[in-house]
């Protein structure tokens, strides 16, 4: 019998809404604290069993009903020999941005047997052990392109920005060389036991409609074109996406992630026949818990009625979440939502 | 006669639609830069002539059809004595951040007549010198407080949601008198010659709807009531906003800011019956210029066949944008749309 996390993506009856929180393996946790202060986050990922371990931790921890694979959007790019760091506080880093044509002989094609052999043992790891279903996770091609042209995090996106709108054929060329890369990645972690896939698209939400809609969509559903048939459902998120919601579900994912700056009823208008996954502000978890309960009770009262909602937070936990509160939350959400 | 800028800000058919550009005065100048060498932020504000300079530059070089006085959104902080520095390519940082009731006392009254006196003798010698209206420069008690209760720019506004959840009595009592000195700084603009005012909500687009609704948008609305007998035209502003266009319309403005990331069609409509000002991508102006001159034509097309557009940004010029651009975007704006 297939869980709830799997049957809401599905748009079925589930007997709760399911719960998880994007960056539940992460700094919120002080056992995952303790790890980071031994190793680096290329020391976790290079670690089947760290890997495990981490995306394991809140799964214990908060009772959440899926866990997901702990990653990063660039670690691909990582894996097929692109300098790049992730900075504490920081993020992603890369030594040589993307500047030219040049650059596109960077992204070769990848292998996941070799190239991915530690996160796809640390798949198989988890596949065994947990009792939820476990989501792999890919990045989406703007936003891993925005890391490379801007050469690490960025507020304003001039760049990449610049190169979509000035060089919109090696911009095309980029983003399929690393859509690629996503779909051989995601492919190869359902083949080890991901039951679900993320793409996460989470900085698409700086562009205008009409850029996204011309530059950067028809992409992105080539990713779902060719995943789809592996049966495992699939999510696509992103922030501050109002004006993208329709756009982003007609990429052709089975889940559209909602930040909170939409109201959770009137975005599932703009996604239509999918399920969402959302939307409470991050932020809110940092409030006394009676703010936290009515303001999850309003996300659960907004998305009543009708089969197709996962629960989850609108962007990931802050680092300085309380793990009980997350870990309440998780019950209230059940307890709330059981039939 | 009125200028086309201020028959714009009330609905009126304009010779041609009138361009400014949020940031117009600012790093993007070689002008400015060469002041900034030599005087600090605050030593710029302190000056009437160097602030009038400043403002006065980009009237000269790019010929836009409105001057913006040039301030801060904490600059009324600073005079009243809270201590803040603005620091390059950061921005506003507090030493002693809002913390509690406490810190309501740090607020006293302002006295514009004292605290004022450079920035209402910038607005006199500017009232002589321009021969473009002058808007004047308010901050939105939101964006206000984020600063002052972050200590400084935030990504997650945390704090700042927290306090204004959790404690909604004391969040009500700041912002209403982070809007007393709002509304009496603008009063006193107004009052040495400024012919029209924008608020700042630059970082309201953080918040849910719900949110902005019941802890912001009383308190925004009763800076345009108190101001709206000047007879000053009131443009209302902040980024991310798309859900909250109606809203930022409700609070009373007559001209409400877009940025790019909705259609100025679609934004039009939530906005209703006032003027939109906006909405081009500033990012837009790294590209070559074919590229710019599309995008601001689509701007322009959604805008075409009803008055009540003023020609801007999403949000400010970015410092790395050629100057010249912005130039031959003014002249193309007013050429394209010449009666």
């Amino acid at each position: 019998m297939p869980s709830p996390f799997i049957q809401a993506c599905r748009r079925q009856h589930t007997p709760f809404t399911p719960v998880w929180f994007m960056r539940q393996a992460g700094r919120s946790l002080p056992e995952f604290r303790a790890l980071r202060e031994r190793y680096s986050f290329f020391e976790l990922l290079a670690s089947p069993e760290l890997t495990a371990e981490v995306t394991l931790q809140p799964v214990r921890r908060l009772g959440v009903d899926a866990a997901i694979l702990f990653s990063d959007i660039v670690a691909p790019l990582a894996a097929i020999g692109v300098g790049v760091d992730i900075k504490p506080g920081v993020g992603p880093v890369f030594a040589e941005p993307f500047r030219s044509d040049a650059d596109l002989a960077r992204l070769r094609p990848i292998e996941p047997d070799e190239d991915l052999q530690p996160m796809l043992e640390a798949v198989r790891i988890l596949h065994a052990e947990l009792d939820v279903p476990l989501i792999g996770f890919g990045g989406a091609p703007f936003t891993m392109a925005s890391y490379f042209v801007e050469g690490g995090p960025s507020r304003e996106y001039a760049r990449t920005k610049a190169l979509m709108l000035g060089d919109p054929g090696l911009w095309r060329r980029l983003l399929d060389r690393l859509a690629d890369l996503t779909i051989a990645v995601l492919r190869a972690q359902v083949g080890a036991g991901a039951a679900a896939v993320q793409v996460f698209d989470s900085w698409a939400g700086v562009l205008a409609p009409q850029h996204y809609e011309r530059h950067v969509l028809p992409v992105s559903a080539r990713i779902f074109d060719e995943l789809r048939g592996l049966g495992a459902p699939m999510v696509h998120f992103g922030v501050t996406t109002g004006e993208l919601l329709g756009l982003l579900a007609a990429a052709g994912p089975d889940v559209v992630g909602v930040d909170w700056r939409v109201p959770l009823g009137a975005a599932w208008q703009r996604v239509g026949a999918k399920a969402v996954q959302g939307n409470l502000d991050p932020a809110v978890l940092g409030a006394p818990w009676e703010a936290v309960a009515a303001e999850a009770d309003a996300v659960l009262a907004a998305a009543a009625g009708r089969p197709g909602h996962v629960f989850n937070l609108g962007h990931g936990v802050l680092p300085d979440t309380d793990p009980d509160v997350l870990a309440r939350l998780v019950d209230h959400v059940h307890a709330r939502t059981a039939t």
